[in-house]
This record gives structure tokens, C-alpha cells and sequence, in this order.
């Protein structure tokens, strides 16, 4: 004995979601039920649009609508200076500080030899491809604090070592371990505002 | 700066669901980019479906895609006993017992004074019609056991005093204060097997 097909699949489909369990997943099927009608066609809508229109920046791999980001197509930015973040979550958190003025660029995961992650499925080369193309003078490292991140950024900073590239990491502000996504903002700004010059010597 | 406006709606949507704040909302938003175009369509079709196809059976109040439910469809089960539940959810919770066969109603909600919500809100005169018009021999009262479950339990059993109608209600096996829904199955079980015939002398 269960719903009717029509909930179960919905339930099913609320499940695929992370963090969502069974128990969960009915819960908020069940609550779809009390929406207004317009609500349910809007949701619907938006799960297929997003599927259907959002594409990668060709520039910097942020999500977009159109060729480009709205970052990049920004033309009033800092030119010279990037930021590296791991995902395209990272720059909205960014960009709700309203104190960077660079552009991004996302690598879309970290190195992480055990799981199978080299540089190249981290978009890494296509990253030092754009730092020398679009003549970079900055890059901003802004990876997660953990063993991944910090290889990632020693990774990132030894490729560009030979170059008159500035490469900085944003400052240990960021507690250790943390989610980037839970950052709050000043710890943010101030990681932003402390970061520091990596030197390949230690 | 936000996301681009199909994700921007879409986290709107999810943010609409009970439980789901700002944060989970983006992170649900963000891991739908992930799904198969197929489990999308599934799951956008689903909403609008369950929206559209589900209604309420005509004689239970249960969750139904017809006229009548699949249990008040079933005819092979005990006509005289009514189990009287709170909201759909609890069916399914009875359902899944496999144990009780007797027919369901849900009188959706629980009378509550202070909260404006009295007999004629949670459906019980459609309830106190149906023992009558079904001659229905025995009432069981599987209500969440709060104030407001035992006010309704004792409203209801009042209601049926004078009749030949036997009222008992699940025994106090379900932990005081406990959301019906998360109650496990053998608390449950023994709460139907050791339900009480409701004295109001007491």
C-alpha cells in the first residue's frame, strides 16, 4: 500500500535531491499538494529552464545563460586580476561582499590524486591558458582549507612560477576545515583582504 | 549579483517548501544542473501531475487519483471498523503495518480552540454521517496523542455515546508528544493491538 503513482513519483524524484531521505521526500511532496496552482507550473518551469538554459561561461566556466557570465560580461572590471574558486557557488559568495572587482575563474573541483582528480579534470590547464592569453598580472587563489585545496593552490602557484604572475591565496581567516559555502561574510573579506604572496621556497 | 534568473526562480521554489531555507535551497537548486534531462522531465511532470490528479476520495478524505482511494476501493475489507486518522500520511503508516483491515478517515487536522479550529474545520460531522449511513460497528481513534488529539478523541467519543457504536483508540504505546509520522512500526503495531474503549466517566 502506497500514494497514488502520481505522488510516488514525485517522492522518488525529491530523493534524488542531496540530503534528502525518504522521510523527507514525502514530506515535501505531500506540501507541493498545498501550493497555488501557478506556483506548481512556475517550479516546474524553472526545473526545466535551468536544466535546459544554463550552460558554462566559455571564459571563466561560471554557470550562464548565454556564451558569457555575467561577470565577464562585465567590461568595467579589473582585467588584470583573478580569482580561482572551486566552484560556481564560490563567486556568488564573492560577490555578495561587493569588494572584489576582478574576474573569476572557476576549476570546478580540487586535486586529489587518491580519488582519480588530476589537474586536468580541474580545468587547470585551461586556466593558465587563459592567465597567459588574457595577460594576467593577479591570480587569486580562493580554494577550500583543506589537504585538496592547499595542494590544488601549491599546484596552481608552482605552474606559474617562472611567470611575473602575482599568485596569492586568500589569508587563513577561513577556519580550517570549513564548508566554503558556510563562510560568513566578514571572515570572508578579511581572508580577501589578508591573502598572501605564495612563495615556492617553504 | 545573483545567479542567473532561471536558477535564481527556481531556488525561489524550493525556498517555499517546509524546512528549506536560503542555503538548502541554492544547494538543492545547484544539484538539480546534475540530473539526466529525463529525471527532470519526470520530476517536473510529476509536480504538475500530483497537482492536477490528486484529489480527495469522497468518502475517506484520503489522497485519491479517482473518485474513491485505493483503499475504499477495495472491497474485500471489514466494513464495520473505521480507523479515524489525522491527515493521508497516517494511512500509509497503517497500510504499511499490514495488520488493520478495517477502512480509514481522515478528519485532516485536530480541534483546537485556541487556534480557532473546531469540529466542523477537522471534518468530524462528515465523519459522525458516514458511522451512521455505513453502520459502521467500531471507531478507532488514531489520533497524535497531545491536547489536541485527546480533546478530538474525547469530542468524537462523546458524539457517539449514546449510540451502539464501539469508540476505542490506539493504546499509549505511541510516545507522548511524538509526531505521528515518525513513530516506528512496532511502537505502532502495539499501539493498534492494545487500543481502549473510551469511557467518559472518567
Amino acid at each position: 500500500m502506497k500514494y497514488p503513482t502520481t505522488i510516488q513519483n514525485l517522492i522518488e524524484c525529491f530523493e534524488h535531491l542531496p540530503g534528502i531521505g525518504e522521510k523527507t521526500a514525502e514530506r515535501l511532496a505531500l506540501a507541493t499538494l498545498d501550493f497555488d496552482e501557478e506556483v506548481i507550473d512556475i517550479f516546474a518551469k524553472s526545473l526545466k529552464d535551468t536544466k535546459k538554459k544554463i550552460k558554462r561561461c566559455s571564459r571563466c566556466n561560471n554557470l550562464a545563460e548565454s556564451e558569457l557570465c555575467d561577470v565577464c560580461k562585465d567590461d568595467t572590471r579589473d582585467h588584470e586580476i583573478l580569482c580561482v574558486v572551486e566552484n560556481p557557488k564560490n563567486i556568488i559568495l564573492f560577490e555578495k561582499l561587493g569588494t572584489f572587482h576582478g574576474y573569476y575563474h572557476v576549476i570546478d573541483g580540487l586535486i586529489s590524486p587518491l580519488d582519480g582528480i588530476n589537474p586536468e579534470d580541474v580545468h587547470i590547464p585551461q586556466l593558465i591558458d587563459r592567465i597567459q592569453k588574457e595577460n594576467i598580472k593577479e591570480v587569486i587563489l580562493a580554494l577550500k582549507p583543506s589537504v585538496e585545496g592547499e595542494t590544488t593552490s601549491l599546484y596552481i602557484s608552482k605552474l606559474l612560477n617562472n611567470t611575473n604572475v602575482l599568485v596569492s591565496k586568500i589569508a587563513h581567516g577561513v577556519p580550517l576545515g570549513a564548508d566554503m559555502d558556510y563562510v560568513d561574510s566578514l571572515t570572508l573579506e578579511l581572508a580577501l583582504e589578508n591573502r598572501k604572496k605564495i612563495s615556492n621556497d617553504d
